[in-house]
């Protein structure tokens, strides 16, 4: 069979800018054969595009070693709208292999704006008491300059590599969890970075991580509204989006701007929680307020979103999560406060697709 | 004088780049007239600006409406290094306003790396702490997506402006203040910017703000080693960095992560300040170590940096921040940390730049 010599021989032909042959990359439409001429069918993706002589160039110089052929005719073809976007799709190596495997069912962001509120405190006790209930949870660490979450889980050690991609180290308790310090050589080292570098990271930690079947994923963002948030709320379908402010006026103000950009970001906001809002003593047991009285009512009717709960000061807590113990602290303030977050997303849409963008 | 008529005509030249005319960007490097034929000695910041053959033809356009001359010739001269710099600097509108204007002696840049231990606090303590000692203060507030200045020092009007730059507000005792929220028509409004124009801000606030002389500028950068802290890194000269930490080991850890940021960019480390020590109980008196036991001394020894002291944390603190009357707070725990840094600066050599880049 000439034609079937004459394919073969195009598998010779590589396209220069993709790095794979034409028959892989289905550019051959077709391959007739008639009395030493052969008469190839090229598709391309657009009518005009640049590579186009250095291409039929190719396929003629490849076809002319053969001996049978004499001549090489070059017809081209443009592709359809389907035909290109497996051709697009080809060229970008094809599908991640992560993203056919990732089912995530609903996913969460902790924002507060300000730090040291506690944001990744309560992004950890909302994983935490949604493993408790058995549910399939996940944390992606999108604080990439000060993530907290693989000491207060104490997981140091990196986490499985595949060339297909990366798995998430897991805790004891069975959460899965994906940091930048996981892959650093030393969890003192700074990250120096840039926001096209961050926004990247975090791009990969949702599209190239193997993280299975999922009911939720829960982000842990950093303080600011810049490149983090940013890429976060554009590239991940977000179920909603739960804040965590102080009792100070100050942080206050700052969580606002936080939820004036979710807001304009059309990111649905679930609530607010109220961390540190006072401390007990634990000599006399007086509570005292910390940092002033509470402003969360102000700021939950400010901004129109439900006041999920207010959580105290807690030394223990800390101790917790600087043992890297935080799964198995209770909390008898937060789990209502989990469990009203559970109820308000059996309430909301799944996301349209488990992993896109 | 011909040469003078043809010099008065060359000032209707306008360089199409520049918007300014020919004699004025000092690029007319001699002029004569001789039997009604003009010669122009034109200088050229490099030899084939493509706007050269522009400028030559509009030489002698402009020249050839004078009666007197008949003939035109331009001659052309690339100019020298020292007049190629000032040529730069007039097509850039000159040298910055508030450059001239401003001295400042010493640049100290407080850094956490983790939001919410208390850095913006200790920044505007220190800046409180040098102008009751009689210092000219400034704060440049580098948060820019979480900027906490302004409420501190109860500030919200915008700063008086005028065409040649801004001016910072001040706060009643005295303190210069040049901070995003002034500039913001709301404070509660988000600052949703990339990290380009964060970095963009910065500069500004250092280049274009009237500081005028100040003995000290404080700069409180936001957390995180991302694109606000290289900036202020690498644009600013400073004296140095003092870190401030919380007890617990997380902060710690993200704390270390600003100092090895610090010393990769050759900042000088100042010194360590541990916030939010303890607390007092009011009603039995009672210590609490509210984050757990202090791990300040470990991480001091470990960065190699002096520990300046420990700020225990005062609720009274919280309600002068929130009512913007942070510099009628006396703090007897700052004092210390306050002079032993003056000790310090004393020390230190002044930076080579009044302000630089």
């Amino acid at each position: 069979m000439k034609e079937q010599d004459v394919l073969d021989a195009l598998r010779g032909v590589i396209h220069p800018e993709m790095n794979r042959d034409l028959v892989e990359l289905q550019m051959i439409k077709d391959v007739t054969t008639h009395d030493g001429t052969a008469t190839i069918t090229l598709a391309l993706p657009f009518k005009n595009v640049p590579v186009k002589d250095d291409l039929v160039g190719a396929i003629r110089e490849r076809l002319m070693e053969l001996d049978t052929i004499a001549a090489v005719d070059v017809e081209l073809v443009e592709m359809s709208q389907p035909e290109r976007a497996a051709f697009m799709m080809a060229a970008e190596g094809g599908p991640k292999p992560a993203q056919s495997v990732n089912q995530i069912d609903r996913v969460v962001a902790v924002l507060s704006g300000k730090g040291g509120v506690g944001k990744s405190s309560v992004a950890a006790l909302l994983a935490v008491a949604l493993n408790r209930e058995g549910r399939q949870v996940g944390v992606l660490d999108a604080d990439i300059t000060g993530p907290s979450q693989p000491k207060m889980f104490g997981l140091h050690r990196p986490p499985p590599m595949s060339p297909q991609g990366i798995l998430p180290a897991e805790t004891p308790g069975g959460i899965k969890l994906m940091s930048i310090n996981l892959l650093l050589p030393n969890e003192d080292e700074a990250v120096i970075w840039r926001g096209p570098l961050i926004s990247g990271a975090i791009k990969q930690f949702w599209n190239d991580v193997f993280w299975g079947r999922l009911d939720y994923l829960v982000v842990d963002l950093p303080p600011g509204t810049s490149d983090a948030s940013l890429t976060v709320m554009q590239s991940i379908p977000l179920t909603g989006i739960v804040l965590v402010t102080s009792p100070q006026d100050l942080a206050g103000m700052v969580v606002r701007k936080a939820a004036r950009m979710a807001q304009q970001m059309k990111a649905p906001i679930l609530g607010l929680v109220e961390n540190m809002s006072y401390t007990t003593c634990p000599e006399c047991g007086a509570r005292i307020e910390i940092f002033g009285p509470s402003q969360v009512a102000y700021t939950a009717t400010q901004l129109g979103v439900p006041l999920l709960g207010q959580i105290p000061l807690d030394p223990e807590l800390s101790r917790h999560c600087d043992t890297g113990t935080v799964d198995s602290y209770h909390s008898d303030a937060f789990e209502p406060i989990a469990e009203r977050l559970v109820a308000l997303m059996s309430e909301m849409k799944t996301p349209p697709a488990s992993s896109g963008q």
